[in-house]
């Protein structure tokens, strides 16, 4: 049986990244894309690459007939994707990649995000899509909120420490190198090529990124008292791919033998043997993570480096595993293919 | 029915590449991986990027088995190809990635790689592999010989207007623009990052190049009199990718009407509309091949441009689509992954 | 002496790089800088690379007392260019880097830029400011217009050869290679690192690229009779640099000594030997132009490669060079450094 | 006066890099050039970017006649700079760019470089080269040891703070984003640009880097007492460039007020305003370094990140800046062109 399956803001590298996982999953069908800006337009127009597929043309969201939608990606901005879902059919499966359903706070929400939530219920309805730690909920929810790629790639090196335990939780530093496509496809100064290849430097320094709420949440959750991180992210000349260079205290060897154990039946995750460190170049384009654990010369530091592409695992992979899972497929469906390399 | 494959010279991008295709391909199952220098190490030692998948340990050729093989991938050097593959049973089916068996004049072969053939029997058997043009005897064939990267891309340009005589056969010129990959995993000053990013430059100019033996056999064959085309290619700083800028004399709108039709049919072929010009942006990672055409303000002026990636549809996805025909497999199969963007 | 310079439009790529030539300009000094929009704002803000240069606020046009200015330079937009040197004191020397003084005839202009030109007079009085042709007539002019910085390339690479009419006049062709800074800092999405790495494509293809004008303008005069070129620009992931790959027929060595002879005492032409092709590699930073030659394996075609920086002898550095010129300082002054590499 | 210069190993980066600053460097003249496996060649040959320069042939480093040599900068690997310099001249300058001579303690040598130094009374005389904090004993050296671009980086961080005791000792960490050319021109795979563009990772994790040396002998002169740091360079798709993000605990407003008193009066060191982080971009092709403090939202907690271009500040600038003070020249000569942007 073959589901049909909504795409709302197709026309950005969200959108468009699930589209291209579409592209070759056995058991989705896309009947449905929207871009209210582009509506009228093809697929091939906005994205040349989609080219040989053959996609519905881009309607506004009112227009389209949501009865014959099983699920719907939600790949709107951040606010917007509230007011759009909270307008939706409450039985329709909602997979949202905003970050409006992240955190489960309203006050925290505010926080972080500089205003109040409009749909408070639903906040409270949505499950936090993080599969590996939330497979159960998720098989069982309407509405999935994507979880932020930086947070994603941190929670993959952290969580399952801090579960077991087996760190400080009072010493934990994210040192995160993201890719540009995490950015989207604003127009932006700093995001030309021109002004952006051959160069780095941090941003959302000193505590101010907004993926710090979800840590904070979901950390807080999983020790079970309030753990507050470090976190500074840099943004890289690379269009693809997140590595969090992570630093915590412990024994390096029980962190390695933790995580290992922790994702040993995981399909897409992969601990490396230790002392070998990941590259984001080995998961490029795929929805695998490379974690890997190495010791320091000072004894008790411990250095623990997580990979992953931040539009497929990061977002749009995690987003189909995510549906995979409420529609009832295997949960790799669509999500096999390999990392290109070089 | 899974069929049986192995590949030789896994070490290099292009049996990468095929490992890549047959991670999701639902017909066949790799048995052998074979790296001289590299033998009995594993792939995610070679090549990381593979780590998720269960593969066979490299081992040299000779210790293969290959009663148990239904078709082998040869991805070795060129001249060590035709050693090798004379030593295989003469009823293996066998896709040669190298130059070894393109040319199929003795002379042209000596000429351009500079000695003579050692296996000039198995060179009068070879098929010469440009799936579209070759269809029927590819799927009658043992011994498939891969096409020149940057020959694939000329040729998907030029080779229906030279079989429909729409174009001056003697003001042919082919700008081309390639990808990194194409020169492999080899050890050079002018392939380091730090001295091929940010810059370009010509190279093998003025009639030098060996893939110009591939555009006269077979434009001189599709015309039935001697075609002798120029060609300058130029290294880009990018990995995959081949953007081929090909100047004719004709029509224009003939020009895009001979193409538009020729491939109406082909499932990885796409023609834009006429004045659109592909990116190469748009085929990276895929086996499809954008072709697009523009006529210029100086009458009888015609610019075709072809786009494909040179490690896919010019090199292994090529190869993957000759042995699907060779094993009676759907021709598509494994390689209908939409390109990667961003 | 030091000459007293203002530079209007300070906020975009050529801006800039006029204040990194005068860094180490002996004899200029910088008293005034314009950014209409940014007004108020110090240039560490706008271009932080310039942090280490004490220079003046940046200010509106208007604000600036142009009887303490002994040159302005100008790096406004097409169009907004003629308007405002319309309105400068008549005896100021101004070079100008738009587009708008580049073409002599009013029809030309309006055929190519789509309106008429508002200051008909000062565009009879522009000098047209490739240096190495014009050099007498831009040490006499009150008003210089900088050349596009592809027409500059080309010519670099043709003009000397039809200046002495060794080449097929109807036979020529540019398929050139361009650097994304040369786009300036435009807000696209084509121009984002994420659409524009690892990627190439042509543009303004089949006779439209204004540039063409330039040309059209420049060959006509130097032939004697009306010269039409072909012209394909094509936009690669690098940030400075064009590369123009120029096709011509005639005798390849005479081409090679023609160039070598017309360029022997330039201070900023290097013609390599014969054979030998440019790398924009080679002149990245810098206001070399290389130059190479190559025959053909068909007898009469010959490939001339120019090498330049967009940025610098394309745009900036010709500015400065034609300033030099008009001031009565020595021609190379803050020129010489050399390019950077890697 | 012009001082005679010879650079011993001047086929390699930071080798090319000393001709580019001396193209315009006002008081010296390249008397004399080696590199023993590309003796005969002209540099235009092994470096086509440095064509425009009238520069002696390579010769063999037994046929320079130093006795016409004022200085003598050696851009050898590690190991053969000390058996060379060991064979020159006792009274000749030498300034040096390997890693021979920067740790003073012949164990601490032994220890990171894996074997006993062969020059130990040299190792003596030596004067660790990072101007800003050894200029008088610099401006009085006769044998200079330049000190690794890394170390450099990191000193310019924290070394004001651990002189002035602000911040905690042992609470120091160092994550290093590092460009490719730092490497130098060593043909690896993982340095070629099919494997290096598009991707990061760390190398030399868990205190192995051998830069450790470094920060260990100078952060513990400067503290009084033994200083052990965490450090992770990781490498980047950019080819120069060096950002180290360092983190410390303290008050944040001193930090950065220590810092920009420190290094008020220095030519090349900016300090940002408090808050603003700097960015590899600003300095790329220059001799400036940039340096930004933030505070953190967990109390206490600070980022201090340093940016400076590894080949110029980072090795040949900081060697030419040396040079300046050992010849008695403006210590600024050479030295104060803009960066390079975009």
């Amino acid at each position: 049986m073959t589901h049909r399956i909504a795409i709302l803001g197709a026309s950005g590298y969200t959108g468009a990244e699930l589209v291209r996982l579409i592209a070759t999953h056995p058991g989705m069908e896309i009947v449905a894309l929207s871009a209210d800006r582009k509506a009228g337009q093809g697929m091939a127009e906005v994205f040349p690459f989609l080219r040989h597929m053959a996609l519905p043309t881009l309607q506004r969201i009112e227009e389209i007939d949501f009865s014959q939608v099983d699920l719907a990606f939600c790949a709107l901005p951040h606010a917007t994707s509230q007011a759009v879902i909270g307008e939706l059919p409450r039985d329709l499966k909602v997979v949202d990649l905003s970050a409006d359903f992240r955190l489960r706070d309203p006050a925290e929400y505010a926080k972080w995000y500089g205003q109040p939530h409009s749909q408070p219920e639903l906040q409270k309805e949505a499950v936090y899509g993080l599969t590996e730690f939330y497979r159960d909920e998720i098989r069982a929810a309407r509405l999935v909120a994507g979880t932020g790629c930086n947070a994603a790639t941190g929670q993959y090196a952290l969580r399952p420490l801090i579960e077991a335990g087996v760190i400080d939780l009072d010493e934990i530093l994210i040192d995160l190198k993201a890719g540009v496509s995490g950015a989207g496809r604003s127009l932006k100064e700093n995001l030309l090529h021109a002004e952006l290849s051959e160069g780095t430097q941090a941003y959302s320094a000193g505590g101010k990124h907004r993926h710090l709420g979800e840590f904070d949440q979901e950390f807080t959750k999983a020790a079970g008292r309030p753990v507050l991180v470090q976190f500074t992210p840099h943004l890289l000349p690379m269009n693809r791919g997140i590595l969090a260079s992570v630093y915590v205290r412990g024994d390096a060897a029980q962190v390695h033998a933790t995580l290992a154990a922790r994702y040993a039946a995981e399909p897409f995750l992969h601990v490396l043997p230790f002392g070998a460190l990941p590259s984001t170049h080995d998961i490029r384009g795929s929805n695998y993570v490379h974690v890997g654990v190495t010791g320091d010369r000072i004894p008790g530091r411990v250095l623990v480096v997580a990979a992953l592409d931040n539009l497929c695992k990061g977002s749009s992979g995690q987003a189909m595993q995510n549906a995979n899972l409420m529609l009832g497929l295997e949960e790799t469906a669509g999500l096999l293919m390999a990392p290109v390399f070089p």
